[in-house]
């Protein structure tokens, strides 16, 4: 069949003018944030129903076109993007809140519906969703389930899993499956919901989803430490949390900082210098809990983990605290930074860092090494900046070294080559690293059961 | 093969006398806490070392012999049952705790580990392993997450599925998988950790299982509180949740109380009688949270909700509390009661209790229904009691209707047919009220991925 003949073909499944072919369209609903692919889809489809998702997914199957799930965009790893006359299926208009539980506390979401939505909606009924990220103003709930989002209270709520109550999903080979009907228990057999979160739309797509809520947090209040060095932070995070329970435990290190410091509007925590800072955040839900912080904190500086600290008193200084960690992605980005998202066991993040660390400055003493991340969950964002003398290709050629040796160091530690976003394209040849050849058989063969075809997203996760 | 060369082909696989043949083994591994299969393996075997896992599981893919997974046989679904000349593959000696890890507040187990060897081994490092229930002396945690065991805390901690952080298993073809590895954040592609919990031994056998650990629960603290009516339990829960962390959201009818209350060794909460009473858990941290319990439940009174109640004062007072629930089972065991395990959305308990109620009623007048369960998951336990002058063929009899009744009803509500006990082979035969036509195809499918000569626990979940 001809390219046109397909679109024709394809047209009708639609309601009018939902299938677009474009350059401006084709371009922009073809890629996510990253940025090594040349978007080229055959066309992108807006579905507005189920019925309509599962009649492309059929017409799929006979055409054997492959198809790729759009939502915000927002990856990091590409896999949402389509750059191989693939049909782009975007969720943008099917982007409602159908149900909201009140004894349950499940709010009912198409697959469309922004991550900030559900915040919002959550909010005006006095709860809480707590997965949180950077991009959750345009991130979609059927992109968070698909890469298992997570973000930066992992270490109280989980990933994006752990919110998924239920949810309907139409499979590689058209069938419409309600997997898990919402229950917290329900213990009749395989529990296939789990295997389509993270499963980067390789399986199937999300047409609807039953997220859960959380009652609002009381009193936020975060507190910065400067500590002598990086080793200092895991007996202060071991000490915090016997104590209290954590809404997050992040780290960044002094050239992190400086960077944030440099910008000029953001009010420093303290003036003594360290060359790590951990940030923590709780509820200070009574006058007791926020004097058992302060008791820690200073039996932290007694043992010596802890030079210099501070505790938010108000929901201001609360946000510029959290600016000091907050900033560092995009502070850096000026910098054209190479940057992976990994991770390790909490307690072999020390070791592992000074590993790279080592390396690092072993081969490339140049190289200004930033470190920040989620220390409570044992992942790190690896910055390294491109240095000033370099030129963009050149610096990246040597990225490619560094890659090698930073994934060879997590398969070390047994750790992740992906900690949260995903495996998509950019990471697909590394994935050796993280699973053993017997494991990604077995992922084979699962994506097998529900795409005979191939047709779902293909080369994303594994070449194909 | 004869049965005799296949016992002695087996043997060598093993250490000298871990593969037993004699009828008292045969008939005490070859079952579980169900009654109606008659126990009929080949032999017991008992693995000392991941290898010989393997190798028992080569072995019976060479042979064709089905393997059988015994850890406590505790479990109420037939499960653990071998009826057709398998093979039990006994973890009794992989039973050791093999690492901890303190920052991460994880444990590496043996499937064999006894679930109170667990909490025993947190609790001694100040620590808590959270999942509880009445076989919590004799389960092994191979089991608990091969039915991905809950109990009574699950609205606060959720299922054994939280808690495993990572997991070895050998699948049905021999291989063995590493999933995980511990990672809090691991996105690499299909999580097939999340198969194997719940999948009671059809895919392989979890040979090590890394478990996480929780703080202690500060001053737990129970209230018992009288309804006038169930429906009034709703806005209770709602009340409470939207104040307090709860632990524990537990109810019980005034016919469940009046059975304890004979027994004459629990004291009564109070005088007041109600038709139903729930049973409610927080942590008095502070007194503030005490306070705030307090005037939840004064508000609930002003509303109608509630009749009387009380809370604890002390740990005795807890625990009498409790055994007002916990005692239920056992008391009523002398009724030879039918028992089901149900689940359905909190919010739709009440008009499905009901309907329940009425179809028993209205075909058995006669029948005293006894219900009780953890209302706060949705997790309904329905019992009902033995008339004296029926015999017990007569009323199972009877009980085969009302089972059709109560899982039609189940469908009718979205609900569940096993909420925490599993299928195994009792509730095979219903799995459709509960799973579609579509989704158990996938789960056969992906079942013959991990084990595609069908050798693991064959004729559980689904019939073979």
């Amino acid at each position: 069949m001809t390219r046109d003949a397909l679109i024709e073909s394809l047209k009708p499944l639609l309601d009018a003018g939902k299938l677009l072919t474009d350059a401006d369209s084709l371009d922009t609903y073809g890629k996510d944030w990253t940025k090594h692919f040349a978007p080229a889809p055959l066309a992108i489809a807006f579905p507005k129903s189920t019925e309509q998702v599962q009649a492309i997914v059929r017409w799929a199957n006979e055409h054997k076109v492959a198809l790729v799930p759009s939502g915000g965009r927002t990856g990091l790893s590409a896999a949402a993007v389509a750059a191989n006359g693939e049909v782009v299926v975007a969720f943008d208009y099917m982007n409602k809140v159908l149900e909201f539980n009140e004894f349950d506390r499940t709010v009912v979401c198409q697959p469309g519906v922004i991550t900030k939505q559900l915040q919002t909606f959550a909010e005006e009924h006095g709860l809480y969703y707590p997965v949180d990220f950077a991009s959750s103003g345009s991130s979609q709930i059927g992109g968070n389930i698909g890469t298992n989002a997570g973000g930066i209270k992992v270490i109280r709520y989980g990933m994006t899993r752990n919110w998924v109550a239920g949810m309907k999903v139409v499979t590689g080979k058209g069938d419409l499956l309600e997997l898990n009907k919402d229950l917290i228990k329900n213990a009749t057999g395989y529990d296939l919901r789990q295997l389509f979160i993270g499963a980067e739309g390789t399986l199937g797509f999300v047409v609807e989803a039953t997220m859960r809520l959380e009652r609002q947090p009381k009193n936020l209040t975060a507190m910065v430490l400067g500590t002598p060095d990086f080793d200092s932070i895991m007996p202060v995070l071991h000490a915090f949390q016997n104590k209290l329970d954590l809404t997050a435990f992040e780290f960044f290190s002094d050239k992190a900082l400086a960077k944030i410091m440099a910008r000029g509007d953001v009010p420093p925590a303290f003036e003594t210098d360290c060359p790590f800072y951990a940030l923590l955040e709780f509820e200070a839900s009574t006058e007791e809990v926020a004097n058992e912080a302060l008791a820690t904190f200073e039996h932290c500086v007694e043992q010596g983990w802890v030079l210099d600290g501070v505790m938010s008193q108000s929901e201001q200084q609360l946000q510029n605290l959290w600016k000091l960690r907050e900033y560092i992605s995009e502070t850096i980005s000026h910098w054209t930074p190479y940057k992976n998202d990994i991770s390790v066991t909490v307690g072999k993040v020390p070791a592992f860092l000074k590993d790279i660390d080592d390396i690092v400055a072993a081969n490339y003493p140049d190289f200004e090494v930033v470190w920040f991340g989620h220390i409570g969950d044992g992942n790190l964002h690896l910055n390294i900046l491109k240095p000033e003398n370099l030129t963009k290709d050149e610096f990246f050629a040597k990225c490619a070294t560094v890659n090698k040796w930073v994934f060879e160091t997590v398969q070390k530690y047994n750790g992740s080559i992906s900690a949260e976003h995903g495996v998509g394209m950019t990471k697909r040849d590394y994935l050796g690293y993280s699973r053993s050849e017997a494991e990604i058989g077995y992922m084979k063969a699962v994506k097998a059961v529900f795409d005979p075809n191939g047709i779902m997203n293909p080369g994303k996760i594994f070449a194909e």
